[in-house]
């Protein structure tokens, strides 16, 4: 679970070494620590819009309620003087090439493009963009705002508005050193929603998640959150497969979080199983979620605790094999635990109102389920099975009513047990065929994990997003 | 634009020396050639289904038409009777390690999803691919035939038949040896849509087209093809940066399918534009697409010749820098080829009805503009907004009401005069990230071009396939 090639390329001889023949340097990630003392974004954030964004105001909210360093970009539009008023505003942001202040430690550009109405309009990218870009921080973070263009009302504002996304991934292989790219499209109404993916974009919580596409729909109260240092406090969440790695990752961030947790594995791990139950004071419930009678133990432990908020489906096997050389228990082995077990566990769970209002599914799907992969018919269609789920289910009439949002992770290399097995050379090209040039961890799936279970994240649903460091492989 | 790599590899010494070092050895891939004696699939189909699979009337209705040699796998469903009346089956198909004939030449198999309905269904995946994909020739095809998953009924049908997806792309990644594998979704009241399609996916013209998902929907009337040795014949085509590379290419397929070809291309390019011209028969129309008069001249020779049929926006540029090395004049150049220029095309086009019923507009996005490219930001907003722009156009109610469609093709890595300057070391490196370890040819971006531009291609409208050999690069 070490990365060797990261720690020799960060040494001081390493550095030189790979400098010499060309080989990338990873960076190293800053990752989150809940600390009451600390801003969550340590340095300035530009803002800027194309026109008189709609979505500034939303924003100005958010940046002020994690008392942010606010610069302005560009010709002053009508919100500077209301950010200001809020206390927000410093000053300008003026490019050192222009005379702006040399080394200014900007954290993070934001850029409201939800005022592009069509294609000429695009080089109000250029013009932020050009400008800030190479004033951005390590570990920065770029974030623009657009409108969903399945909402828009015109081919040439879809166009536009689609266009964003050629943007946000060019952006991600550009700003190199741990720096991430996202864009996040907001249906209109859904303004007041944007609060927690805000706070997980712009910190280190996401540090291994770049140029991903978020949209925020609906326009559901936002549930308030007293304390953002325990946003899941008083709820209780069910992960499935937590006796190790991810899932044990997976049930630490959801109880830092203030969650309780239900921790469900195999009867053959009941060991370590009640190792992570105990250190959580969670609740350790052994059983295989393809038993006949798992849906049903679930349930029951879910009203135990007068129902759940959160379930995460995060038990999942590979079996790999190519399709010529796999027996069938293999292929029904894999389908069943990944896809199906988690088909009739959310519909027990749902039929006996086990999942509260306003609760929260979180599927685990992968880069393989996105892709394909050799050797992987059986574990890619479970996974690709696992994004029709999110779909269909997002858009189904009993969990709209009731608030219930069901979103998916797709975890690209993620260094643990399993990925340690493959061969040192093979490891070393996956890890830095990716933004970043290094795997994952454990916790960066389990940060995304917890902005979706997040109870603010209202309006978020049916959403697959990747955890792979925009690793190059796709579709 | 020739790959040196891959006549090494196919060498008598060279094959030997890649071999020894774990080097891939490109498969030379077949090609289309029109031949009114040769068959459209020189081998014989295994054709599967999983139950009495709903789009097997309409398969077998075409490989009739194609004269091809079916073999039925598994449990004689209902659907064997009728095919062996319309003379098309020749016996059922017998693995090899089951007794089957040794050797026996199956250059596609063709496997009926449609009534999977849940993921334990799935299994029937697994059950006709274990069995065939062995005996599956070089240059062999796969076709996976799914309902949309957005027009299922049930959470559970979205589910499986949204899964069917990691089939096709791992299936993609194991044949190897020049085979591709496809989805094609046919939505309820498109199955008599489908020859087209089937007709490209079976047959060479697909050379590098793998791992594709292909929506067929609406119910409109096929329209009749005399001739599928010419189905463009007497239909007009008006094709923009014709004077070199993909553009001349494609003129000269849609010509060699029949049409009379309007070739656009910069006045700078004029000789160049009118040898091509000259060759196809075609008629020379040297402008700038991006000038105030271009639309209008456009419009003016459509309507000289009655209206076109066909129009395909291929001129394209890159300017590549950084963004923050980028001058704002190479934005606004790129956008405005690539991307504002063809909206007012369209629009003119459409505005003075120059574009007749059943008409057919291909656009050229790029996996630049799915995946995003470092120092391509300005190419990849372009592209992306080409991808918008498909989708937007293809559900306009203009379009639907004359049967108008609106396709894009997204070349990967394409052999031409502008990807032999790149440096043979990362030429080379390039060319084997994909499942057929090569690049494509132009025709390969052509033939694609061509089967959207068919009359019968009816009911193909907003999709964007990749002409990438199944590149591992995507989002």
């Amino acid at each position: 679970m070490t990365d060797k090639y990261m720690q020799f390329a960060n040494s001081t001889l390493g550095s030189k070494l790979v400098g010499l023949v060309g080989l990338p340097r990873p960076p190293v990630l800053e990752r989150y620590r809940p600390d009451v003392k600390a801003p969550l974004i340590k340095g300035s954030i530009v803002l800027g819009s194309a026109g008189n964004g709609r979505l500034l105001e939303a924003v100005v909210g958010v940046l002020a309620a994690i008392k942010a360093n606010v610069l302005a970009h560009g010709e002053a539009p009508d919100w500077i003087g209301a950010a200001n008023q809020a206390g927000l505003m410093t000053g300008r942001f003026v490019p050192p090439a222009r005379g702006g202040k040399q080394g200014e430690r900007i954290k993070a550009l934001v850029f409201d493009a939800s005022r592009i109405n069509e294609s000429s309009q695009l080089v109000a990218l250029h013009r932020f963009f050009h400008d800030t870009v190479r004033s951005l921080d390590r570990c920065g973070r770029v974030i623009i705002l657009g409108r969903p263009p399945e909402s828009c009302s015109t081919p040439r504002q879809i166009t536009a508005q689609r266009a964003l996304e050629g943007m946000t991934r060019s952006l991600g292989k550009e700003i190199r050193r741990g720096c991430t790219a996202q864009l996040v499209y907001v249906a209109e109404g859904a303004e007041g929603n944007i609060e927690s993916t805000l706070r997980f974009l712009l910190s280190p919580r996401s540090a291994y998640v770049s140029a991903q596409v978020v949209r925020i729909a609906g326009n559901a109260t936002p549930f308030p959150v007293a304390d953002w240092l325990q946003p899941l406090a008083g709820q209780t969440a069910l992960v499935t497969g937590v006796s190790r790695g991810i899932g044990a990752s997976i049930a630490e961030v959801l109880a830092r979080d203030g969650a309780k947790v239900i921790c469900v594995d195999v009867p053959q791990a009941e060991a370590e199983l009640a190792a992570v139950a105990r250190k959580l004071d969670g609740i350790a419930l052994p059983l295989d979620v393809t038993a006949a009678d798992a849906p049903q133990k679930m349930v029951a432990a879910a009203q135990a605790q007068g129902g759940i908020d959160i379930i995460v489906h995060n038990a999942g096997i590979t079996r790999d094999k190519t399709i010529a050389n796999m027996k069938q228990e293999l292929w029904d082995l894999v389908i069943n635990v990944n896809l199906s077990a988690q088909e009739r566990i959310n519909d027990a769970l749902l039929a006996a109102e086990a999942i509260k209002r306003n609760g929260r599914i979180v599927c685990v799907s992968s880069i393989s389920g996105i892709a394909g992969n050799l050797g992987q018919t059986n574990y890619a269609v479970s996974k690709a099975g696992v994004i029709g789920m999110v779909n269909s289910m997002s858009v189904s009439p009993l969990l709209r009513e009731r608030g219930i949002t069901i979103n998916a992770v797709a975890p690209g290399f993620i260094e643990t047990q399993m990925t340690d097995a493959i061969p040192f050379t093979i490891r070393t090209a996956a890890r830095l065929m990716n933004s970043m040039n290094q795997g994952g961890q454990p916790i960066d799936v389990a940060e995304t994990i917890a902005w979706f279970a997040c109870p603010a994240s209202t309006g978020i649903s049916g959403n697959v997003v990747r955890v792979c460091g925009q690793s190059l492989i796709g579709a």
